[in-house]
């Protein structure tokens, strides 16, 4: 683990991440020794911290030290946390301060093998979304929501969890985004109230776009997901994922379109 | 600085709490040596965390700790932190897992001496807070919004800003909780839905029904405010400060029941 380039694993407590959760993360895929959509996650790293008045790492040092905390593994996890540092007093950011840039690999996690051929099991969380425009489509490090979520079940049969914001709308999983297929139409939640714009949400919607898939961003209730054609998750670690059942009803897979599961695949061989 | 009563000042990266936010805080007040309202925090720290599903410290080794860091500093502030400790896979908290406590003695803000005498002047946040009933109430270490709030102004005559949830109701300041006087009646937001339920706030309004005060705890908008006789926030460490000056209209400190506020420095003082 490094933490502004040194390895150590401990932070100071009067660090603002600590204090408030006052900073941003990225989770990203090391497939064959390679940090896949390192461009894209990069490029929300430093939004973010625009929007949260941070100052944004160095890119070519974040890539050196990111490169050095892979360390050859072939396969796993690279997480980034950038706070914005140590000081002020109380909540007010102080000016001159020197954000702590943190990173470290950790193994792939153990997904089911038959995630992808058979679908999984997705539940609707009671635990709802606050809705705010100032920290939407943010991956910054106010994650309770997504904790107590995530805290609501145990089987292992359910892969993930829905949730929908406080006016009933359905906004994504606690650690995925949502899509909707109905009439070979491609559907994802609005993420201007609230949500994480991941990933590989954006890079499925520029896909599909080039693969002449008409793709709809708005606002998605629950009957549109009782009457949607297929369901899919999506993240940076599991690419795509359909859902063969939510809350209990079935849905088939055939109208996911391979050409978008092919093209989601390319882009998290290692190659781009 | 204590951590789980070692003297350090670091905390593991991995812990929940620097990765989610994920556990509690408290800010107290030091006056003449004495723990102000240690009950009463201790109380609301135990109550949040039964509701994060985190265990909570044992009270005496807490108040030993307390005791040890204030270090017989005759006034200043305690801060307490207990996260959910480090582990799980992701957001889904793991089952056995030791809860970091964190403990340090800061000095007393500068706040300006004028302020209980004058009051101050108090602006309208742009920022909002997102609704979220499973989260109101609590002092979690959650607190972008609180940070981009206080981020909204610079202007030293600017005591406090208010900020209002997404559905038009004040709830609070960034720091402090909001208290209207109407018609000899003491009115303070509903917080069933998001904000921090103060010390100081549960103290007044019990130290009201006590002095015959009505006191009405409702939805409360913009149009109250304009319309209340006097406006004063409250926390553990300002007790009372009237309100001058709010979004530029000013406001009479005069209905300000005085038994109140010699109620509430009497708890202030040390000895309770």
């Amino acid at each position: 683990m490094l933490i502004n380039g040194v390895q150590t694993d401990r932070i100071s407590v009067l660090d603002r991440g600590v204090q408030y959760g006052d900073g941003l993360f990225e989770t990203i895929a090391i497939i064959d020794g390679h940090i896949c959509l390192w461009e894209r996650h990069l490029q929300r790293l430093c939004d973010g911290c625009e929007r949260l008045g941070i100052v944004a790492p160095a890119p070519e040092k974040l890539f050196a030290e990111a490169t050095a905390v892979i360390n050859n593994h072939p396969k796993g996890v690279l997480k980034i946390i950038v706070t914005r540092g140590v000081g002020g007093r109380g909540y007010r950011p102080p000016i001159d301060v020197q954000p702590n840039r943190v990173l470290y690999y950790s193994p792939w996690p153990d997904y089911p093998e038959d995630a992808w051929l058979k679908g999984i099991s997705m539940r609707i969380c009671a635990t709802r979304l606050g809705i705010n425009p100032a920290l939407a489509q943010l991956k910054h490090l106010n994650r309770l929501e997504q904790v107590l979520a995530r805290s609501e079940w145990t089987d292992p049969v359910i892969f993930e969890g829905l949730m929908f914001d406080s006016n009933e709308h359905a906004i994504e999983g606690t650690m995925s985004n949502l899509f909707l297929i109905k009439d070979a139409v491609l559907i994802t939640p609005d993420l201007s109230r609230c949500g994480v714009a991941g990933i590989m949400r954006g890079l499925i919607i520029e896909l599909a776009a080039t693969l002449n898939i008409s793709v709809v961003i708005k606002d998605v209730g629950l009957d549109d997901l009782k009457a949607a054609d297929a369901l899919f998750i999506s993240n940076s670690l599991i690419g795509i994922v359909p859902v063969s059942a939510f809350s209990g009803q079935p849905y088939s897979l055939d109208s996911i379109p391979s050409a978008l599961l092919n093209a989601v695949d390319d882009h998290m061989s290692g190659r781009y």
